[in-house]
């Protein structure tokens, strides 16, 4: 079609990295192309934290649900949720009665974050730079914001891993649902039971018939493997206390 | 450097479209780019509404903080984050007490429609199909659910308008923040007065003298037209009901 689609349809999500390391001129491109992603008023509320220390990439292998090829990426990119620099700024120029961050700051600086990291991964791929995102970053808040010195009122909202694509790397791509039960016409459309069976067909036909998990079909296997799992009630946890933490208490309100 | 960062950082905001309909082949590309995008465990909890009809168009741009460009944009696509589908097929599979979502399932579908929308951005830049985000479709989430007809483990996390680049339309790129203040080595780098000073000292300077909110100082002008504005307070307050919807209710556990 042309570069930028075919950058966008030839991407994996790539947990295996060439040795070579991450080139300045590229990561400058990678990281100058993030900053001009869209954002909410013109505001950036978010901040990016730009990791090579092979002590901290080690320990997000093993904060982030135990992924050993976190640490041999070579580069992790954190985007933060950040209204921290916009509340510091605000006090500084003499603004009474500060209202603590609200949802809204929340929500916004998340998005901000979100739409910059995904243009760093478009612009990597198209550098022959492959990602990785890895939302257990939003896990063990307590940890994560002692490791990367994170104030109150930020956020990790997204991480990602990036490494030049190893020499004649075979690309496996993963079957996305049929596009008519992802895009609706005008309003939501709810799925009944019959269409729920055709979408998820080809799935519940590439199940082991032998799983750890004593799963029958493919719903109690992902319910089992990710939506019920430890690491999905720790994520819950997580975002809970993070979000007390940004907003001064939600529930207080 | 290559196509894929030129359509990255040629892009604006566009709040003015061709009169020519985006053609189906073109919509076809920007929906099939959207749903490859990355998603947590290959799950792609969100849905997208393709919105063509006008009167949706006109009463959106009303909802979403009253902008008439938005019902004159061609296509609004909606990105729902979407658990509702997830927990209808759960129920299929004959799962016993499955749990109400949990903020884990908000925020990574949250994640996951951020991300195909941006993906769906990027694929219509690159055919000459401008784009706008609208937060504003966060706010009033009670009225949104019922022109949308959402379920209640649903959300709308991020709006975009889209439409042609008029002919000869001439970019206006808003600055960006130095990017020494947006990256941060290692570790988040809490800004001093001083850094903070710097930071925003080209906002500084193009305050106009007189405004309408009586702001000596950008921060006093950012503060009223954004963070302490009324539709941010609605944001807020529609956020924390969509969550209590979504999860159940944040607070009562």
């Amino acid at each position: 079609m042309n570069a930028v689609i075919d950058t966008i349809n030839n991407r994996i999500s790539l947990r295996k990295y060439d040795d070579k390391d991450i080139s300045s001129e590229h990561l400058k491109i990678i990281l100058e192309s993030s900053i001009k992603a869209p954002t909410a008023g013109n505001m950036m509320m978010y901040s990016i934290i730009k990791i090579t220390d092979e002590e901290t990439k080690k320990k997000l292998s093993i904060t982030c649900d135990n992924q050993p090829f976190i640490a041999k990426s070579k580069v992790i990119l954190v985007f933060v949720a950040d209204m921290q620099k916009w509340y510091d700024y605000y006090e500084l120029c003499n603004i009474k009665n500060i209202k603590t961050p609200g949802m809204n700051d929340f929500m916004l600086s998340i998005n901000d974050a979100l739409i910059a990291c995904h243009n760093a991964v478009i612009a990597a791929e198209s550098l022959g730079i492959g990602s990785c995102y890895i939302g257990d970053i939003m896990e063990s808040y307590e940890i994560h914001k002692d490791l990367l010195k994170l104030p109150d009122y930020t956020f990790p909202a997204a991480m990602i891993t990036l490494g030049y694509y190893p020499n004649n790397y075979q690309r496996k791509f993963r079957e996305r649902f049929n596009i008519d039960y992802v895009v609706f016409d005008e309003k939501y459309k709810k799925l009944d039971n019959q269409s729920l069976k055709s979408m998820f067909e080809n799935k519940e036909q590439n199940i082991p018939k032998t799983n750890p998990y004593g799963a029958d079909n493919f719903g109690q296997l992902i319910y089992t493997r990710k939506t019920n799992a430890e690491f999905s009630k720790e994520m819950d946890r997580s975002i809970r206390v993070a979000i007390n933490s940004f907003t001064g208490g939600i529930c207080d309100k």
